[in-house]
């Protein structure tokens, strides 16, 4: 596969399935201290992640979970649930964004107090968290093993989750499976990448946990680090408006997730079959990559780390093939103050 | 003004006024029965009118206002705040969109009632709903009165708000304020619709309650009835990921709101001026559009009148003059079945 280190990867899953003791020490303290409500808090990428982890995970417990964008929880706006009785979380492996840090000052200067995951002890986030879990990844499908295990680690802890020690078991086969599943769907990514990668724009389509995951495909890697314009949407919204933008040479990727919301995405994928019968329907359906060792209980999870490791993972890179543009060069990004 | 009736504006405007007195006997009638919560329940345009409501309603309330897709509030979600301590609320004018009866008929299947607005008594909206509310609106600026003089009417019933008198009579003076309002923006909308109406893509960022009303102009104007590409976005994650697509060409419209978000706002006006320097921002700023009978206390729903009047009507009107491309013509939105 192109631009794919085997060992890199492997070091890079077993530090973050590593990471289960420190995840464990710190839910232990926090449940122990009790919590009557989460809230994430993230900017850009790590919004939308854990945007994907609270649509799952609220699922599996009655305690409310919250998602706060960084950028918009320092605003003045009296949010009512941001008091001592929140166990607010967050993440940046830099720990240098500058969003992430002005909201957890903000909380600090409430005194709230926040934890989450910085790369190490060095970064400025790591000082400013009440209690901070290493996170070292570069792959995403990584990120999303620490935040669902912290989430499921809390609410074992709080006798609200029965699944965590089934999740612990399951997810050491995922960097495996995970990579079997690169190897499987490289093929097709070097089809997509090599027919659309000069598309002058793209609509990506997706609904429930797995819109975030679109979406951060959309926005963080094909706009960010490819310069691609895209029209990220949800399967709901598509029928309201985009579709009036579909016609020939207009390249449509359909993400089907594997929740409630999966008959909305059906939709837009009928409509398509229907409506737009040239090649530039794309179905990346996460039904199709089970992963064996997640099963049917972790199916949700299992669609998120199953379209990190296809689209977000090999599609990037073998856009980057085509269009010779580095996904590690910005021109404004981290580049300019603003 | 092109494509502009006054006698049919100011009939308009007249019904919605007129509707006060239905209003406050279903006002009436449902806060005396009492509720715990308010569900809205939209799609397409009316998810997001009711957005930028919920926005600003739910800052003059400590009652919980939700809002649902009607789309996704049909799946299997188990959602435990759609019971029978919730006032579930919608709209369709035509009362014939296919999500809200979908949503309205799984509402009564549970037992659940739920009013709304919608033209008239013969739509099959109104057979199905508890309650309905006459809405024989073209003006968007009409639908926001008519929903926030149902969500302060209904709040003012339950005591928990207090300027429902002084909005009644503020919104008396909308008419002409928004007419004079339309008059001069009107050669602006001309100039903005005649440099971008022919680029290939533009950027839409609003924030808060205004990013709705931005999103409302980007998918169901511009994309719907222009086929006009767009990319909405919110002024926290333009920073993180869409602000790699501004070059030289690329049309960057920002909705400057007059709430707590403004910051975020005003950071997207200040980079566009450092890194964008050629003429292709536009800044639309709300705060410059206050109206004077709203006054301070109502300027956040005045901003969005603000908005309507200026950008959804004027702008869409001189685009069309410009495209050639009627506002009323669709190839697929209720034209085909799917």
């Amino acid at each position: 596969m192109v631009s794919f280190n085997e060992k890199g990867y492997r070091e890079d899953c077993a530090a973050a399935l590593s990471t289960r003791a420190r995840i464990d020490e710190v839910a232990r303290k926090y449940a122990s201290r009790g919590f009557e409500s989460i809230v994430f808090v993230g900017v850009g990428g790590t919004w939308i992640e854990w945007g994907a982890v609270r649509e799952i995970a609220q699922k599996r417990t009655a305690l409310p979970i919250r998602l706060e964008n960084a950028a918009e929880v320092v605003l003045e706006r009296n949010l009512s649930y941001l008091n001592k009785r929140a166990l607010i979380i967050t993440s940046s492996v830099s720990g240098d964004t500058k969003e992430v840090l002005a909201a957890v000052e903000f909380c600090r200067k409430r005194g709230l107090e926040v934890i989450g995951f910085t790369h190490d002890e060095t970064t400025p986030l790591a000082s400013l968290l009440a209690d901070w879990i290493p996170m070292t990844t570069d792959y995403c499908q990584n990120n999303f093993l620490l935040y669902f295990t912290l989430v499921y680690s809390l609410l074992s802890q709080r006798g609200e989750f029965s699944g965590y020690e089934r999740w612990c078991a399951a997810i050491e086969k995922t960097p495996d499976e995970l990579l079997a599943l690169r190897a499987s769907f490289d093929p097709r990514a070097d089809r997509i990448a090599r027919k659309y990668h000069k598309a002058p724009y793209s609509i990506w389509v997706g609904s429930g946990a797995m819109y975030y995951c679109t979406y951060l495909f959309a926005m963080c890697l094909l706009e960010e680090m490819q310069w691609v314009r895209t029209r990220p949407v949800t399967a709901a919204d598509f029928f309201h408006g985009n579709l009036e933008l579909v016609e020939d040479g207009v390249p449509v990727f359909v993400v089907k997730g594997v929740d409630e919301f999966r008959p909305l995405d059906q939709r837009v994928d009928d409509f398509l079959d229907r409506y737009h019968p040239t090649d530039s329907a794309e179905i990346l359906d996460m039904g199709a990559f089970p992963l064996a060792s997640l099963g049917d209980e972790f199916r949700e999870e299992a669609a998120v780390l199953s379209f990190c490791a296809t689209v977000i993972d090999r599609l990037s890179r073998q856009y980057e093939h085509y269009t010779g543009h580095s996904l590690a060069f910005r021109r404004y990004y981290r580049q300019l103050d603003y």
